[in-house]
């Protein structure tokens, strides 16, 4: 392992910092984090680069003794997959048709190439990370959610054995929400609510939202109207004025359902800035939403 | 679950057979079995068929008490889909040369489409499989054999963490071998190689290589001319006088690996045989050769 | 150890049936399965044939990971042995007066004679049994039924840690269903109600009790009428009505004793079937009467 | 539990007392003690009062920390049992010949009456006491010893997982010498050669062999020409010059086996005397013969 | 280590009285009992001597399987040092006002002087002390009680972890009660409240207050007026009558904070009287006095 | 607990520096850091916030992963104390006659005031450290090393049986160098000497002396003749031609010893200078002398 050198900093400004991350360390020791990676964040051009930088600020996590678990789709490079097998993709209400052989390249994308590029980039950071498919062991079972849909899944039960065995290991679970019906048939699951779903089962302190924008924005034209924190209801009573709408909104139902699900608290925050994770847990500095059960 | 019937015994059938495969069982209690799977087993008109009856003879070595640990190839599939992407493959001495797209095709198919392929085969008889590449944790280290040849690795290290925590959970491991380099990169990993490897650093009791051949004939054209058991000085005699040439030459080493690996004994058996495992294992039954050590 | 041979199946055959077995083995891995063996079964001119037999048929439970307990009686026996000291038998309302003699007798011979007998049988076929008297620790602790009855007991307590540590060494326990007040004073204990307490105690899967006839009959005449399943209720009125009378009457409250003490179901077998206890547990035959709590 | 009272002693001198006792109780706080108890200390007028004694010590051995094991036989008991049966022993060479129906008759006495006699016993006294025969799991494995004494065994193997279990549940196993071969037959093995073996296999802290004279004496007439202390070697020439013969020699031998086997020292103690397990461990007084296998 | 010599019993009466005691041990096996040990038991002309009678009892109640907590204060000492350090005390409504200089006077005597005296003399009888003061980890996190005493803290919680630590490795706790605000501060907290929340805490069988009185006396001139055992409201009835008064009111409200803490009973006993500890637990002689929370 | 502020880094800033500590973290995690602090460093005018900056930089390893121990004397504060309570220090050969009275005032100095102080420094950053005695369980075993020194202790033997479970309690041995002869007698220890018995004892990592100088200089009067690195031979030919001598020559005889013991790398670093052990542990910038076994 070759050490870094911080240049940057005098070897005192070092000491001075890391004391000051120390009540940030402790408040989170052994409390589990899941956190939503991908899809947008995964792709553009310097994919390689966000996903070194994301898996660098997940090692450090792990190895300050929290225990990170990432939850990744990987949509973009799916769609990206099928036009290069000349595959074109249908719509059902807007939602896509999985026919066999839509399942078979979201398999091959989701755990052939999305998840082993997260795993060897956490990996490359002296971590232990470990693939982890939906249908290993009975980790998601799932119920086909419409006929017309194909291959969709809804989230029947959670089995978290295989995610505690790897954490016990010290390592960090990197899972693909390819989920199964227990009869050897693969069916996507929609990650953000895969997340939710795994990070309820675990019982885990926090379920973290990596996305493209900078969290809910009162007024989506003016990004210092990020709204900082929020309850349940304020949620809804956003939803129904329409202030949350569109892209959003299946966002902050996924924070509602781990919020039910007994996490205490869950973010949508702005994978595009560097060491996003890092900012949140480790300062004050407000960053992105933060949605909690109770009142403010 | 629903259980089957048994029509074609009598129930009293049904009991005497039991007993009668109660010493094969205690015989390898608790024992880890690893058996290599695939390629050109995999490949052909019926692999669905075939691999349905794989994983229903793995899930019953598990649920009687051994511990079978899978590891699989897939080289007519990585071919395959190379083809589809119109991808041409180029060889240097006999051996593909694996570039950066290769590399990436090799894990979709090998990571997303034949490991989960096989992991919910075994999950769909009752079992818990758990899909695992050899680039999780530190599972497979790897050094490049040869720069003309890409990324093609040599095992350097074995960690099986990973694969011992699948086994304390109740679970069979299935391992794909795409390795890593610990910086990040993937490289292609022989599967035969892995399969002894990974036995020799699990210390398992047997190594068992299905393949499309009867096992080690003195004559090739005359399938009674079958080698029940060698050892290590009749093989290398047998190679010597070119009894064993051709592709069996790397079968019956990584056999001979596995022996110096520690493990026991390394059989060479016809995997379009049904249940060939369990005729194997439960069985006094002569098929394929069994590779050992000592002198026989 | 030497192997078996199946001359009667191919090995094709072989292996078809054992994955024929798999959902069985699966439904009841890790469970305990009390068995109550004896008296009737145990006697007769083939004694030494049927506990081998029998033997051999739970070694097969302990392999494919069920957790067999044996408790067993001895009556039969008992009174040879009190003839051949010259000692005869007292009744009041039928039931065997245990005077100081007695009980020296049947601990003599339910202890040092068919314990061991069952013990040694199952250790022949490579399993593991442990013998253990209901005065082990304080395993059956018993309150005196009535004075004019002598030392026959009633179970005031059951502490299962000798047969949890029993199993938990991959042993069989093989029970005599002698207790102890805890003054050191031996007391008879009825064995089918002791294998009911027992498997209460144990939280046992089933309980099942072997004996001498098919199992209960709407027609005592008839084998046909045989009753596959019936409820506690279903019971209840078969009793009341006469149709379950006389040596029946205490194995069926044996069954409903047990299925209160929350074993989820209790069997009344034919041990004089080869083989009964495997067709029961991996066949779907229907042999013998299985009691359930609630409706059917 | 009823406690008892100390009218002897003022509470101040049970006081004093018990802190004398304190450097005792700390030298052989979770050894193990093996204790060969029976045959001639076990019958009797008063049999029953001695192993009330007996068992009274043991348990206070268990209370205080130690971790005592007994081994006992019961020669005399089988030899009134099989006069009682109109059974006539019959010796070859002082050895008693041991048909298939003396081996029936010897098993029912000591697993059947003697053992459950013991264990009674020590449990009325408050501590957990567990019979264990040497045929359970594979405790004594035996070889016969000549085909012309029948089924008389010499030990082959002692495998000790069911005495670990019940000294690790905290209770006291107490140990019939009947041994198997492993196919279901059960032998008669020598107690004090099962005590010594037992105890080698066992790591025990010390051997004592409960007999009915003093230890061994230089002069057989005088209590006072007792040998406190002895080595192998002094033993030896005891042997040779004729002051130990007789029954002592197969006593001295056990001890010198036990030696051998790794025990650090063997007792040889005259069971008649009160308490004198407790006087052995826990005053200086000097009772019976220690034989230790260093030069004193 | 050397063994201590028994002139004054005979071999045989060391067995009697030992087997006598087994009861009582059997009775307190594994309990934790909690001990207030000083103050004024600790001062006086031979302060030496009663520690080394004191920590041989506690000694030996570990040896025999208990597991004593020692809790101990030491006003006569911190007053003794503050007057050597020309330090005056002052006070407030009877209360010692605790400043800064006195918090650390009281600091070294307790933790310097008082802690590591009882600690090296129960070492020193073969058992193994760890001195522990309320400040480790958060045993012992106080508020403080009023501004106007300093730092004399009343006891907000308590965490049990290090002293759980110390019994699982089979060594005697011995606490000095001084706790702190979890701030850095430490303060002076009442030994006897303390050994109640802490005995509380635990779920200890009982706690001990070991005093210079023979316990609670229903006329204080005459010893024979000794109340042997009441309950809760027999002792708010004798306080409400002035039976109860002075120095004895916070004893006896001690004891009933442990009754409340759900510890079932607490003794007041003499400290002077030697061996008074095993004379409560090892005799049915009647010492002290005992509250239960119950009716008597 | 109150969370601090960052305001002299910008988030972004923090997360990039944290995740440049990554590889330092990694690389000792779960590795015990023997901590020697002490004596000068805790003297002068601001001790208290000497030690909070200490017990900050302490908190921060455990929080991190590390296990750190920390090892402390206290001599200059052990003189300040005598001289108040008037008494005159003694010497023989320059080292402290150290009579009763000396013994039992540095008892109170360093478990009473400078332990408790550390301890409590520790505790208010969040972490639990927990006070030891070398007297607690048998942890510092000494002998007497010159009847003309009184109670100054060598160490005969240590015990971590203490320290590992506070360690496993997640929590900060804090270790005064109090020794115990077993007979209840205090001894005083060199704690430079302490530190490196215990460092090996614990198989640590690393062994760490904070000093008040800035390590070892080829020029006293040279801050830039810093030795950085050295062997043993290095350090014993320094010693040999004068350029180590005077006070020093302990300091690196105690990193000897601790290296001797098997501690693989032992440091002198410079007490004074703030996050001294961040900067050696968390970053490449030399500072102190490090000394290694072999050849640099």
């Amino acid at each position: 392992m070759s050490l870094g050198t911080t240049a940057k900093w005098t070897p005192r400004e070092v000491g001075e910092l890391l004391v000051e991350s120390l009540p940030y360390i402790q408040r989170f020791a052994n409390r589990i984090i899941v956190v939503k990676y991908g899809g947008n964040a995964l792709a553009g051009s310097d994919e390689a680069t966000a996903i070194q930088s994301f898996a660098r600020d997940i090692a450090l996590l792990r190895a300050v003794g929290m225990k990170p678990v990432v939850v990744h789709g990987g949509g973009p490079q799916i769609s990206a997959m099928m036009e290069r097998l000349g595959k074109k993709p249908e719509f059902v209400d807007g939602l896509r048709v999985t026919d066999a052989e839509t399942i078979e390249i979201a398999s091959m994308v989701l755990l052939g190439h999305v998840n082993p590029q997260i795993v060897n980039a956490i990996n490359s950071y002296g971590a232990h990370a470990v693939g982890i498919s939906g249908q290993d062991a009975a980790l998601l079972r799932v119920r086909q959610r419409d006929t017309r849909l194909g291959f969709v899944g809804d989230i029947a039960s959670v089995d978290t054995t295989v995610i505690h065995s790897v954490l016990n290991d010290g390592a960090v679970p990197v899972i693909a929400t390819i989920g199964s019906d227990g009869h050897g048939q693969a069916y996507n699951v929609n990650a953000d609510t895969a997340a939710a779903a795994i990070a309820g089962a675990l019982g885990a302190q926090k379920v973290i939202f990596l996305t493209d924008v900078p969290g809910v924005l009162r007024d989506r034209s003016d990004v210092q109207s990020l709204v900082a924190q929020a309850t349940r209801d304020e949620i809804a009573e956003m939803i129904r004025t329409g202030i949350i709408d569109g892209g959003m909104i299946p966002k902050v139902e996924s924070c509602l359902h781990a919020l039910d699900a007994g996490v205490p608290d869950a973010h949508i925050l702005d994978g595009r800035v560097e060491h996003v994770l890092l900012i949140e847990l480790f300062t004050e500095a407000g960053v992105g939403t933060m949605l909690v059960k109770g009142s403010t």
